[in-house]
């Protein structure tokens, strides 16, 4: 068979999978900032009419999935494969939504970069000749992640100036062997790197350094100039991560600054009071069903790097006296 | 691309990946088993000389996966990925053990079901061509999963009867695209399934109706007869589940009753006073690796069905009330 690797750690599609529909569900706050008029669904409070923010994640996202098929108008049961997670202890959100559906399912944990794990696994499977319509999805909810990470928010704590503002949101995408949309045209699978940040209110210093490493590893394995893409887009740093990766690659002499931004600093504006930007599975993915997909469709831009980010702790770990492992994975959409 | 899915759940390989190695690494409580002979390290207490169950726990899955690639006589680099998951929430384990590798990584959470499901996309991987060398490992610890699921252990509680015990153990194992071993012919990934149980001690009872379909569907969807196998294996439902399988089989008229058995029933002796038997991610992992390998190399048994059996909940959704979801994906092994 074709070696479809390319370096230590990209791979390239013969056949590119392409991207037929997104669908993104947020909740209100995401729903007033910037990026509001490109997201599918604003819900009108966090609760949804749910008796649990855990219930309210789950129904989201198996609303962006429902969405996402809908959208591209094929069957249910031509779908061959859920890939998803979330940030959630056991991966519940997906799991319950997974269950709604009943397509097979394979649960993912990237953290925050589950959303590029699954298109860059989605495009594996598809490409592979394993599957024709994979589903790739992924969801954060600011409560349910709050009170499982830091602090329930009902305590009404202050949080310092550089935390990030897990966002509410899912989003999934319907990728499949042929149709019309932006391409996948590769992926970069990251390792797990760690600094020894240890404050994990602090996630864009932990990530910074995967993030980085996961960038010069796919420009470099698949020989692309570094102003090969119209967007390259973390996911997600938020305002004081970004500052630490382009610094990290300015030393590295890749200079992407004129089109290197981040899906948690594009999310909310900063009179929103979320302090360093967005985060969670869920900014990434609805960022990436919204405005990115929407502006790819329309021509503004057509060749985008997304690089999930994802900080690999867990409130035990860190309790215990570990670090932060962090990874990058990254995915590349083309409009041909 | 030459489709490689059969039926709605299952896929074929091409050129077979091929089982390099595989490496064992248990509690002393499975040391004690009457699988003892087959595993390559028994700890010689459940801490391992660490200050903490998760750290050991991770110390345990970084020691499996640097044996297995050992034993295969390969070197570090020439690992594409690590495919690695286990039970503890954001998978630290998995995490901290490819932090110390340093190789590109996959986190998969599927709970019990993780082994079969790693060495389900593993496989895709190396077969559809972006791989030639795929480390695929999976981990539990009594004492870790016990106080994250349940109740500490230090407090002695009584365990119901009908519970099982969740395995000390890591399990690694590194498939390949070329080489000597048992390969990996077909999977079949599963459906979410929930008949409504709720009672997080009876999870045997939750991954019946999970594992049975999967099982269904794979002798369906490749069409193979019952007795195709000289051994089918599901890995974990315990005595009780185990029973359980069995009659729902038997109720859709496929009888492989004489070959069927369970990685948690094997795994401890009666005598053990493990209640229903093993159960975790390490269960089926130190088992496959363990026992199954080795009669598979001596020639003893030639075609073995893995079916990983998961129990999707968590301690959250059980205490908000929601019934427990189940996943069975699952794996063929042929000696030729």
């Amino acid at each position: 068979m074709k070696n479809k690797k390319a370096g230590n750690q990209s791979v390239f599609f013969q056949n590119p999978p392409v991207v037929i529909s997104g669908y993104s569900v947020v909740g209100p706050k995401e729903g007033q900032g910037p990026l509001r008029d490109s997201f599918d669904v604003i819900l009108k409070d966090t609760y949804d009419g749910e008796k649990s923010w855990e219930k309210t994640e789950a129904k989201m996202l198996e609303r962006s999935m429902r969405g996402a098929i809908d959208k591209a108008q094929v069957p249910l049961e031509s779908v061959d494969y859920i890939l998803a997670g979330d940030l959630l202890n056991q991966i519940i959100s997906s799991n319950f939504a997974a269950r709604q559906l009943g397509l097979p399912f394979i649960g993912l944990y990237g953290a925050c970069s589950t959303m590029a794990l699954s298109l860059a696994l989605g495009g594996m499977l598809i490409d592979g000749g394993y599957a024709s319509k994979v589903l790739c999805s992924a969801s954060s909810h600011h409560d349910t992640a709050e009170r499982q990470y830091r602090l329930p928010t009902e305590q009404g704590n202050q949080r310092p100036m550089y935390a990030q503002w897990t966002v509410t949101g899912a989003g999934s995408i319907l990728l499949a062997d042929a149709g019309n949309g932006p391409k996948l045209t590769s992926a970069t699978i990251g390792r797990v790197i760690d600094y020894g940040e240890t404050d994990t209110n602090n996630m864009g210093a932990a990530m910074a350094p995967a993030v980085a490493d996961t960038i010069l590893n796919h420009f470099q394995d698949l020989n692309r100039p570094p102003d090969y893409y119209d967007l390259v887009l973390t996911g997600d740093l938020g305002v004081l991560g970004l500052q630490l990766v382009t610094e990290l690659l300015k030393r590295s002499n890749l200079n992407i600054r004129n089109t290197f931004t981040d899906c948690g600093v594009m999310i909310f504006d900063t009179e929103q009071d979320t302090h360093a930007g967005g985060s969670g599975c869920g900014c990434s993915a609805v960022v990436l069903t919204g405005n990115i997909l929407s502006r790819m469709q329309s021509g503004e831009i057509k060749k985008v790097l997304l690089i999930g980010s994802g900080s690999l702790h867990s409130p035990a770990s860190a309790l215990q006296g570990e670090s932060m492992p962090a990874i990058g994975h990254a995915i590349s959409l083309e409009m041909q």
